[in-house]
């Protein structure tokens, strides 16, 4: 393996000490800039974009030309997995992401199966190793899938919701249902993980962007029990590194010290928590991802650095804190808004190592 | 003062002595009901069944006729503030409330004044005294408003939005504009509250909608700060009546001990924390209000009472609980289920006083 010239990243998911505080921003390659807008115009949809890995491999990389982020996240989409299972993913304009043949028949949800990620995912994997022959070392690149209850409340639900309500009746109504659908697609974001980390990834993520509109005991029992298998199934190390993994659960606040135990390397805050106190409450387990309010963005270089100084104080000394904000980056952001807040974490930061 | 047949609900929030523990459901009167989908219609539209004290008062107590529910919601729109202020409110199908005069440049913002409610929002006064009367002692009657960070997100965004950044823009460049909307919206919302208690109210809620989708240094600042001033400047007592007051702030849960601690009564709880656990963080300092999710409605009976049974075992014996739903009954809800809950709670609670 080549050695990273930029390995703060990896180092700080390992609590390992670090001179600055690295960053990287959830949705860093997106709309927001003009140059992904123009290469998605070329790839002529965004679902052409996702699947054709030289595409892929030149959105990866446009933030970090501008903006000295210390990692990488392959560019794809959330919904791969139940795409490859043969849901039938497609976007209609101004809707997000449909597919073809939602999840509700008990037939189809007993005939569900895991895809092999070589077979039914390996334009993924071709981008993973082409953006990794391209940072060239650089940084680390991050792979990435969404969490089983989140892939399934789009599977079940054909859709995005406002409240996943045919998820939840058969949470509540079928809840051996809703197990079995969540045990295949765990088994199949554990596949389609270790496949990224065998192909480049060297860190990975995962998305639970859904597990937060559960009650608490659901949570526990639909969303953060997957999560804890896909953890323990991931691989450890690849090619003689350390691959961490980041659990991040929008709108987990209440949860931090359940999701903490659960044996990842670090927990993604969303920006309604502090992080101090998140810090407090999961001590030396797990690092700390996050969490600034991506709408900070729509302010000026002087309000993003202080709100940078206020996330660095509330974090305190030391390694184990990744800045990012606490959800993907608006479209809507001014992209000179986003260099300013790279250059003030980059700064400010060394003073707490 | 008429001595109420059952201040279960009052007791409860004062945290004295009860037999059972009450409830009452948000947005109880509302468009899962037939018959309030009946009195809409012959109203014309919502507006004119809100600005209508005859219409206000019949869908009040619509469903108190159906269930055995422990205390009345006043009908109206959180929305009659900025109404009265003058910006304009209307509803446009679908897509819900609007403003016609969104509150964004800086003159109309220092022009902006808290309304009479004699004067301007007479309407609801009305309604609240027909209420009153309308119940004749059966169950207290609940007062409410938004909270000023809600109101303010809604006047500056000019309707509902996704990620508030009108607002948030406002909040981040121009704090000392929102603190002027939000100063003088609670000036109007403890004038409100306090003229629906002198013409009857006997409890009032403030819901916080919004304040959820603050950073948690931003909440304390724009948003909990003026619900303590709200707090502090209710009437403690009418007509020889202790009047209780409830917060709720939806996403609230990371903050429970921080809105415990503003003088209120009682914390509404949305369905994602736990209520065992927030009673824990706050002790005896106030009563707890929740929270169950409001999808358990879609499934059946047997599941309901499970769940009833669960959150009543997770806040554990004695006063100081009233049950609720974490959120809104969503309008597809089937009515017989809402008759299951309330009876499974006035069957299941005995067992807990």
């Amino acid at each position: 393996m080549t050695k990273l010239k930029n390995d703060t990243f990896l180092r700080a998911l390992l609590k390992e000490p670090v001179p600055y505080t690295p960053i990287w921003i959830m949705r860093q390659a997106g709309r927001y800039l003009p140059e992904y807008n123009q290469t998605r115009a070329r790839a002529g949809d965004f679902l052409s974009l996702c699947k054709n890995p030289d595409f892929a491999t030149e959105v990866t990389l446009q933030p970090l030309a501008r903006f000295g982020l210390d990692a990488a996240i392959l560019f794809s989409d959330i919904l791969t997995i139940p795409d490859a299972m043969g849901l039938g993913l497609y976007f209609s304009t101004g809707e997000g992401p449909k597919f073809e043949r939602p999840l509700r028949e008990e037939w189809a949800i007993r005939d569900l199966s895991a895809p092999d990620p070589e077979e039914h995912l390996g334009y993924v994997l071709d981008a993973v190793k082409q953006i990794r022959k391209a940072l060239d070392g650089s940084v680390p690149l991050i792979g990435f899938s969404g969490s089983p209850f989140t892939l399934a409340c789009y599977m079940i639900e054909g859709g995005g919701s406002d409240d996943f309500r045919t998820t939840k009746t058969m949470l509540y109504q079928r809840p051996d249902l809703l197990h079995h659908i969540l045990q295949v697609t765990a088994k199949a974001v554990i596949d389609y993980l270790n496949a990224q980390i065998r192909a480049g990834a060297q860190a990975v993520q995962i998305f639970d962007t859904w597990g937060g509109m559960l009650s608490s005991s659901a949570y526990e029992e639909f969303s953060l029990a997957y999560l804890r298998q896909i953890v323990q199934g991931l691989i450890k190390e690849h090619d003689g590194q350390r691959i961490p993994s980041i659990v991040f659960t929008k709108g987990g606040g209440v949860w931090l010290d359940k999701i903490a135990a659960i044996g990842c390397d670090a927990v993604g805050l969303d920006w309604m928590c502090s992080i101090g106190q998140a810090r407090g409450r999961v001590g030396d387990k797990v690092a700390l991802q996050g969490n600034m309010d991506p709408m900070v963005l729509f302010s000026d270089p002087k309000t993003i650095r202080q709100e940078v100084r206020r996330i660095l104080e509330s974090y305190g000394q030391g390694s184990g804190h990744v800045f990012n904000l606490g959800h993907g980056v608006s479209q809507f952001t001014p992209p000179e808004n986003v260099a300013a807040l790279v250059d003030a974490v980059h700064e400010l930061s060394t003073g707490f190592h």
